[in-house]
C-alpha cells in the first residue's frame, strides 16, 4: 500500500515514479481515497519537476485505462487542435476527410478560457446533439464517415477529473500532463493516424516554435508508444483564423467556406492538414494527389453534402446548410472602426478571446452559459494596410453598452505602426 | 477582486506576490472561499518558487494578524527548538531561565513524524494540562515565571490550518513556509527575544550546516522585522540527546537534570542556549556570568522548585518532582544488546525516532493517540566503544513482540567500525 504523501514528496524531489505508484495516485483519486488536495499538490510538482517520457507513457496509459477504450474494424483518422482563436478548422476538415472516403472518430471538448470548442459550436445550430452513445457514435461514423461527439463519461474518466481539477488549481500548462491529457482520449477514442494541429502564437499556449516543438516531441512519442501514427502540423496563431470567431459565427464561416466562398488562411491550414492526414492513411498515394482530392470535393460540394449529413444524423436541423439566417443571430451589431492609419503589425488573438467572454461567446469556467449568436467578424489580418476611420469588422451582442467596450477592446488589440511587416507563414513546419 | 488561480500561477511563474495577495489567499483559505486543492497547489508553488525576504516576512505577518498577538508589560524570552529526536532541552532550560529571574511565554506543539513534542512530554504528568486560557497563561508566567501551553484556536489560526493541510500535502520542506510557520507563532505569543536551537544532523530536518544557516538567516531576519531580538545556535543533531526517548521517560531525565544528575550533552545545550537567553535580555552582563547563574540555579535546587511549582500551576500532580515513580511506567523493559564490537560511528537518531512510533511513544498522524510510558533508554553516543553483547540500553513497551523488533531496530541505527571516529562538536554556531 502506497502513502500519497510519500509519492507526492518523490515527484517533488525530482525522482520517477513507477507504473504502480502513478495507477495507485490516479486510481485512488478516482476512488476518492486521494483526496482534491493532494491530487492538486501532486500536479504542481509535476509542472516543476516535470516527468521522463517513460512517466509520461505510463500516466497517459492509466488515463485509458480508467475508462472504456474504442477500437475500430477499419483505418480511423483523427486530428487535435491545441486550439485557437477563431479554430474552426476541425469542422471544416472532417466533412473534407470523410468525402474523401475517411474516417474519422472525434471525441472533442469544450471552449474554456479565450479558445473556443468544437461542441459549443455545433451546438449553435438548432437541435444538434453531442452527447452520443457509443453505438450511435459508430453508427454516425459509418453513414457519414465522421462523428463529432462529446467524451462520454464512461471514457478516460481520470483526464476528466484531473483536467477539471488542473483549470482551476492553476496546473493547466504542464507538457506532461497536457501530453496525458490529449493522448489519451485520442487513444481511446480509436484513432488509429492522428494529426496535431499545434499553434504557435499571441493567440495560442504556445508563445514561440522552440516550446512547441518540445511539446511536439513529447505527444508523438506517446501516440507512437501505442502505436498510433502522428504528425504534428505546427501552425501560426498570431492572427485569429477565418473571419469570424463566435460559435453561430463560425458555423456559417464553415458552411460558406464548404460552399466555395475563399477564406485563404482557414483554407490553408485545412488542406495542409487534410493531405496529412489523407496520405497517413494511405487514401491518397502522395501530397500531390492529396491536394487534389481536398479541392475536389470542396468543389463538387461532396464536402458539404457529408456536413448536411452529418448534421441531420445529430439531429441537427440541416437546412442550416441553405439557409444560414436558421443559425441564431445577435440582436446588435456594432461597426469595429479603426481609430489610426497603418500597417497591422500584430493582433492580439488572446485579447480578442478574452473580451468576447464579456458577451458570453466564451466562458471563464465550465458551468458558465454561452450565449451562441455573439462574437466578431473582423476581416484584416497581419500585413493589411488600414485607414483611419475605416471599418474593421462587426461585433454581434446583445447589449450595446458590453458589445461598445468589445469593440474598443478588440481595435486596441490591434498594433499599427508606419512600416509593413515582414510576411508571416501560416504553416510553421511539419513533423 | 483576485482570482486564487491567477495568484498560484503569479507565484508558479517565480513572481513576488504584493501584501494584498497574500492576504487575500490566507484569508481567503481561513473562510473557506478558497479550497483546499487550491492552497495545496499554492503551497507545492512556493516549495518550489521560494518567496523572497519580503514576501516570507509578509506572509508570516498575515498569518499572525489571523488571530489574537499577545503582548507583556515586562521583557519576555522564549526559545524554540526545530525538533530533534530526545530534544526534551525546553523542559530544563525554562525553568533555569526562570529561576535566574526571566520570563518565557512559552507556546509549544505535539510530536508529529520522528520528533517528539513538548507538550506530550508534559501530558505525561499525572493531570497535567497544556490548554490553558490567556488570563491563566499570563497567571503562570507571573507566579513561577514561564508557562508551556498549546496555542489557543485564537492564536495564528491561519498557520494551524495550513500547517495541517502542509503535513497531508508533501508541502512541509519549504524554508518561508517553515520561516512564517514558527516565526509567526513565536511573535503572536509575545517573546520579546528568542533563541532558536536549530538542529543539524541525521536526526533533524536540516542535514547539513549549510541549510540550516540559510534557513537560519531566514527565521532571524523575519524576527527582526518585527522588532524581536533573535539570535540562533545551531547544535549538533547525530545522536539523541540525554539517555531517554519518550514522554514520561524525558520527564524523568529532566527532573533527574534538575536534580543535580549528569547528563554531558543535554547540560550543554541547555547551557548553551540559557547563557544566550539571559544575556540577551540583560539578565546577565556577559556570557560568563550567565553560565554561572545557570550553574547556580541547577545546584541550589531554584530550577528544580520552579519546575515543581509549574506543575502544580498547570494541574499536574508535583510530588513526580520527588518520586518520579509516579509517571507512567511501561510493562515491559527489553535490554537493547549490542551484535558486535567497535566503535560507534553514527547514530540514526531518525530511525529510531520512527522506531518508537511502532511503540506508540509519537505518532504519524496528529490524531494519532500515545502511549506515555513507552520508549527506550540509549546510553551510548557517537565515539564510544562497545563489545558484542554488551547492554546498551532499554526498550520499554506494552506489547513483546514489538518491543523486540524496536530493540532490533535502534541496534541497526548504529553504524559500528573498527576505528574511532572523530569528536563531533555538539555546538555548531551561534549567530
Amino acid at each position: 500500500m502506497y502513502n500519497p504523501v510519500e509519492i507526492i514528496i518523490k515527484k517533488r524531489s525530482g525522482q520517477a515514479l513507477s507504473e504502480p505508484e502513478l495507477k495507485f495516485m490516479v486510481e485512488s483519486y478516482l476512488a476518492k481515497s486521494v483526496p482534491d488536495y493532494q491530487m492538486s499538490a501532486f500536479l504542481m510538482a509535476i509542472f516543476f519537476a516535470g516527468m521522463n517520457d517513460d512517466e509520461t507513457y505510463l500516466l497517459t496509459k492509466t488515463y485509458i485505462n480508467s475508462g472504456t477504450r474504442l477500437n475500430f474494424d477499419y483505418d480511423t483518422v483523427d486530428k487535435h487542435s491545441t486550439g485557437g482563436v477563431g479554430d474552426k478548422v476541425s469542422l471544416v476538415l472532417a466533412p473534407v476527410i470523410a468525402a474523401c472516403g475517411g474516417k474519422i472518430p472525434m471525441l472533442s471538448g469544450r471552449g474554456l478560457g479565450h479558445t473556443g470548442g468544437t461542441l459549443d459550436k455545433l451546438e449553435s445550430i438548432p437541435g444538434f446533439t453531442t452527447a452520443l452513445s457509443e453505438a450511435r457514435f459508430r453508427q454516425t461514423i459509418d453513414s457519414c464517415g465522421f462523428s463529432i461527439a462529446s467524451q462520454s463519461k464512461d471514457m478516460v474518466p481520470a483526464d476528466k477529473q484531473i483536467y477539471a481539477l488542473r483549470d482551476v488549481s492553476g496546473t493547466v500548462e504542464s507538457f506532461p500532463l497536457i501530453t496525458a491529457s490529449i493522448m489519451s482520449k485520442k487513444i481511446a477514442e480509436g484513432a488509429k493516424n492522428l494529426v496535431i494541429d499545434l499553434k504557435v502564437g499571441s493567440g495560442a499556449f504556445m508563445k514561440n516554435l522552440k516550446d512547441a516543438r518540445e511539446l511536439g516531441r513529447n505527444l508523438k512519442k506517446v501516440g507512437e508508444t501505442f502505436g498510433q501514427k502522428v504528425k504534428i502540423v505546427y501552425t501560426n496563431m498570431n492572427s485569429p483564423i477565418g473571419h469570424y470567431i463566435g460559435n453561430a459565427l463560425e458555423i456559417k464561416e464553415c458552411i460558406e467556406y464548404l460552399q466555395g466562398k475563399p477564406f485563404p488562411d482557414l483554407h490553408i491550414i485545412n488542406k495542409t492538414l487534410a493531405v496529412q492526414m489523407l496520405t497517413m492513411c494511405k487514401l491518397a498515394e502522395c501530397e500531390k494527389t492529396a491536394g487534389k482530392m481536398v479541392e475536389e470535393v470542396l468543389a463538387n460540394g461532396k464536402a458539404l453534402a457529408c456536413f448536411r449529413q452529418f448534421i441531420k444524423l445529430q439531429d441537427g436541423n440541416e437546412k442550416v446548410v441553405d439557409d444560414v439566417s436558421l443559425l441564431p443571430k445577435a440582436e446588435i451589431e456594432l461597426p469595429i472602426v479603426s481609430c489610426e492609419s497603418g500597417y497591422i503589425q500584430a493582433i492580439d488573438s488572446q485579447a480578442i478571446g478574452y473580451a468576447l467572454i464579456d458577451l458570453q461567446a466564451g466562458r471563464k469556467k465550465l458551468t458558465d452559459q454561452l450565449n451562441h449568436a455573439t462574437g466578431a467578424k473582423l476581416t484584416v489580418k497581419i500585413g493589411d494596410k488600414i485607414e483611419k476611420n475605416q471599418p474593421l469588422g462587426i461585433v454581434f451582442c446583445a447589449n450595446e453598452k458590453q458589445g461598445k467596450e468589445v469593440c474598443q477592446k478588440i481595435v486596441q488589440s490591434l498594433q499599427i505602426s508606419a512600416k509593413k511587416p515582414a510576411t508571416e507563414s501560416l504553416i510553421l513546419g511539419i513533423e
